[in-house]
């Protein structure tokens, strides 16, 4: 049970390309920097979809968290790999400037996932899945990164993402995925997990799941009162639902022509949500609102590739160039703008 | 077969109240005024829900987008009911300024259908299905209605929905539905119909059965390509998407604390969507992604009530507050705002 469900979480893969050589995220600095720290899966997936079958790419939760992110902010990854994890995956991590000193490398198999989609990508059934190294990670965080202020605890056993922010010192935002396994398997864990984070990515499904009421604002102010302070819930191709207090904002997807690969779409989007977040080094509501539409441009590019092979050519222009698509696909006469106020 | 499809559409129901004595646009309008028609069903259903047995509550299409386009453009509605229909019903109707001069009343039995609904209103299921004098309904236009300028194709056999447009002198804006059952059982007469229609509404589902793709992008291009010049996609809880050309529009769904009756939801939009390009007279890009908004706001009142009875009761000022209430929902820092333009 927990092999078939996690793999959903954890799965993705890649063609490593070299991508550039400087930290990407300079050349979209124009403002003070913060960091961001990721703790996650990295993996090796095989994926089957319509256009063949693509052998151990790279993937995991934290891989394509921490490359989405590392466009706004530098990004620190805490995970583990075996010794059969290859170097161009290490190797294409740190040309995207992540710093990979978190990224234990022991005795054993690097986390692996088969799984074929459907020809039109809206379902997937899981072929194999070998948890590896994975299966006993206790992750542990550097000295040098325990004062990271932007935290993101990827989708791991609750316990061990308490356990992660036990490491850190007075984050300044700290956000957390789950899922159903976590929700019906440790309900206690989770439940203290959440009155110690700050921010929420949760699914459509699992928000019903975890709130228990089906109706979506019901939903997501059950949450809240949960214990994190902003919710933010994902709706796959129907864009993303972001709920802080009372405001609610309803962030559309952006209508991709093409879509390769959904893997890791949800990581991309967390990842570059928190990345902008550092980057800015804010939270208050209106930079929220733009973390999550850069959060969505992320898994924009993402899904346009296999693996993380789109991810990782995207430049600085094309980010703000579909942030400005996105701003014309949402935009319609507000009555300050038609005179009605 | 048909009888238990077509319900989907047809179907609808409401306890009928007094509405304001004064046509309710009058309070709306600030611009040069157009006039609307539309064409469809209007029923009796019996709706079985959460909150129990609604009985022979007043429904059908074109009893919905009447009444939501009522609001901002005088309508005029084509339709058929029996004898045993209520007056109560054509009053109301009345009261909110709907000319039904256009509504046969013949021997025989009114539309009347009978649903179930699920407790959290994702699914329903049809009990019965009556179609009574609906079988042999044969729209006919009045004189005094054949100029009216925006003309609504309530989802009925295709081959209607062009006898109706034969009988209009040079309209200025024709919209149209479908549904599964004419795509799959009158595919050339839909076609032909197509040619003839200026904006199309159709569900997303419905969308991709149409087009014969999956990606929402492609199946929109598609159906450009038949003939509408505007595509509307509607995605029940998650908005709408907009075509017209290579401009894409998503719309959000105002997430509602209480839905009580989803009957009627999608005929709200489309009735709301052309009462307020008829009011503005114009279908430039801008108008008609308000206009698109302003659907939302009439489908979001709509599922508040039980059949009509919120559709009725809303005032101008409502209106005004969630249309409000949307942009607020929608807004996202634009790079223009940023700066960074």
């Amino acid at each position: 049970m927990f092999f078939v469900r996690a793999a959903r979480v954890l799965a993705a893969g890649g063609s490593p390309r070299r991508g550039l050589v400087c930290a990407p995220f300079v050349l979209m600095r124009s403002e003070p920097m913060s960091s961001m720290l990721v703790v996650g899966s990295v993996a090796q997936d095989t994926i089957h979809n319509h256009l063949g079958t693509h052998e151990r790419v790279l993937g995991g939760s934290a891989t394509f968290a921490a490359l989405a992110a590392s466009y706004f902010t530098p990004v620190k990854l805490v995970g583990v790999v075996g010794r059969d994890f290859p170097d161009s995956g290490v190797q294409l991590l740190r040309d995207k400037g992540v710093d990979v000193r978190g990224l234990e490398v022991v005795e054993g198999k690097t986390f692996f996932w088969e799984g074929r989609y459907s020809d039109d990508l809206t379902s997937r059934e899981s072929l194999k899945t070998e948890l590896g190294v994975f299966a006993s990670f206790q992750p542990k965080i550097p000295a040098e990164h325990r004062k990271t202020p932007y935290v993101m605890l990827g989708n791991i056993d609750p316990e061990l993402q308490v356990a992660v922010l036990d490491q850190i010192d007075a984050p300044k935002l700290v956000i957390a995925d789950t899922m159903n396994f976590w929700i019906s398997g440790k309900p206690l864990e989770l439940a203290k997990m959440l009155k110690r984070v700050d921010l929420l990515v949760i699914n459509e499904e699992e928000a019903r799941q975890l709130a228990g009421v089906h109706n979506i604002l019901k939903a997501a102010r059950a949450l809240l009162a949960m214990g994190p302070r902003i919710v933010v819930i994902k709706r796959g191709e129907y864009g993303a639902l972001l709920f802080e207090g009372d405001s609610v904002f309803s962030a559309p997807a952006y209508p991709c022509e093409e879509v390769l690969d959904p893997t890791g779409a949800g990581d991309s989007f967390a990842g570059g949500l928190l990345g902008f977040l550092a980057k800015e080094d804010r939270v208050d509501g209106a930079t929220l609102r733009r973390a999550v539409i850069h959060g969505s441009v992320m898994a924009s590019f993402l899904v346009e590739g296999i693996s993380v092979e789109r991810l990782v050519r995207v430049t600085p222009a094309e980010i703000a160039t579909r942030y400005a698509a996105f701003a014309r696909l949402a935009h319609f006469a507000t009555p300050a703008e038609i005179g009605t106020l």
